[in-house]
């Protein structure tokens, strides 16, 4: 075991896009865990959009973070040190900790993971919150049906990719919204989705048009913005929309403001909802249990992008809003 | 029988607020009804802020009105010939006609209204459409409980009146918004409505605040705009919007933009669902009846605000966008 420890702070909330300044690496003893504790050391950390909203002082569904304290993730590890009788030395944890090589945590705040079930980095991907976000979000929010229209945005995304595989399960025609070449082979050719549209280089109304002849039935959207005003005039009569991330939105200054829909919404009967995935943490078992039978007879396919080494942890976060990321986007600690 | 017959056309299509140019009162013969057909003289026609809808040449949920065509209303009216076996000279009949003194309609457009349930002239109002948009929306689509806080927009409107007073029968707590003393009075006092705010004289946002304390639970919004920005920012975790009307916007030239919203709605889980009376067609019987028994046992509370003579029928629906009318607008066509 090292005797130092690196963890990130959150050193500035930023105003529109963060930068560099935002985040600050201190290094530190390795922390001694209390009793009922145990001592993890990270092997992956996960960035996420939803981390942006996290770094604003406003309140949302989660409380802010603190300048001037750890920058938090979801992060698979190893115990070194078990201070708690449910783990040992060795065993795989997960669970929302810290940027950071070693940090210290109750018990109680951590899950087993199953090292035979999938590689262990899949906990924080399409066996963790992504995945389940598109399990609840596909199937319980949205209610996809057989013969539906599917369209997702962030399609190659660590959720949207999820979704579109699932609709795919689920007897669905999918056509997935990307923003390159090689995220569009990712979701049509891995993941089976029947058609891709890159939003960088086509009129997303056009292709949308093009794509879904018969209109949009289903919409899953993690993007907001733009592309959602596009794909709300493709909605057909009775469609659903299953609001999930509007990361278009995420580094907007000020309130972003857009067409008024819900005129659209009486025309078209059509249903809107938000979601998060913790309110479905009671069915947690059920949707990892799931996921791991399709990834492990093939019928999801995922991908991760890992970036190495924790000192690049904020890089891999603000790549996020550039796009540059194919499926969960993760850091390997070491 | 009169010798003649007055109608009211489709001058042109407005451009924003519509005015008296857009209109035309056109003199002609009494139609005869051809074989199937009856001759029904009007005794109230309705007018209805979807009607500016129509006037518009965009595609819709129904087809626009053509410059040069009849003005197109709910009607309720006598039969004064009938070619028709399911119908004698002297029923009164209700259906889709047109602002005129006289029509011709075949039978099977026009519905028997029964002059023992109620006045004839709430088959245009509390039992007709706007009823039924009431009970649908109210029950059906915003799924009041008991315990929750109702907020309604155009409270005093034929809709908003009949919502707020079957979420008082559902147990819920309720709070209209409407535009002037006699619309909060009518509101509170007629139909028990538990708090009213003025949205001329008051601060939405705050008003709701004060008058929603613990949050809106349902939203039912007539209105759209700035008063339903207002009405999402104190929308309760797993809160419901049905989406009814958007008055606010229906003048509007262009397409009118306000805040994003769909963020909102991931934050508080919520749920927006616009909808159609139309769609419940196969329930109309089920309505009708349920709304005659609470109008005949007192529960449901209704007002008509009457505008004498057909040829005061376009300043009666203009009166609409301003306001004037408490409850349903008609017209007395004598």
């Amino acid at each position: 075991m090292a005797d130092s420890n690196r963890h990130w702070l959150l050193a500035e909330r930023p105003t529109g896009f963060p930068d560099m300044e935002c985040f600050e690496l201190v290094v530190s003893e390795v922390p001694e865990p209390s009793e009922d504790e145990v001592l993890v050391r990270t092997r992956y950390l996960s960035v996420d959009p939803y981390m942006r909203g996290r770094m604003r002082d406003t309140e949302s569904y989660a409380d802010p973070w603190d300048v001037g304290e750890p920058m938090k993730a979801a992060v698979v590890g190893v115990v070194v040190e078990s201070r708690n009788p449910r783990f040992d030395a060795g065993d795989i944890v997960a669970g929302n900790l810290h940027w950071a090589d070693y940090v210290t945590a109750p018990g109680y705040r951590l899950v087993r993971v199953d090292p035979d079930l999938a590689p262990i980095s899949t906990a924080l991907g399409v066996l963790g919150m992504p995945g389940r976000t598109a399990y609840f979000g596909t199937l319980d929010v949205a209610e996809v049906r057989p013969g539906d229209t599917v369209l997702v945005t962030a399609a190659a995304g660590a959720v949207g990719s999820v979704v579109g595989q699932l609709a795919k399960l689920s007897g669905c025609r999918v056509v997935g919204i990307a923003g390159s070449e090689s995220k569009l082979e990712f979701i049509t050719e891995e993941c089976g989705m029947d058609a891709g549209t890159n939003y960088k280089v086509e009129t997303v109304h056009d292709a949308i048009g093009e794509t879904c002849p018969d209109g949009v039935d289903v919409y899953f959207d993690n993007v907001g913005g733009e592309i959602t005003n596009s794909a709300f005039r493709h909605l057909t009569v009775g469609a659903r929309v299953a609001v999930c991330g509007q990361i278009a939105l995420y580094n907007a200054e000020g309130f972003p403001t857009g067409p008024r829909k819900l005129g659209t919404l009486i025309t078209k009967r059509a249903w809107v909802e938000g979601f998060l995935v913790s309110d479905f943490d009671p069915r947690r078992e059920e949707a990892t249990r799931r996921l791991a039978q399709w990834v492990g007879s093939g019928d999801i396919a995922y991908r991760e992008t890992i970036t190495g080494g924790l000192e690049n942890a904020p890089e891999a976060f603000l790549d996020l809003f550039k796009g540059e990321n194919i499926a969960k986007q993760l850091v390997d600690v070491g």
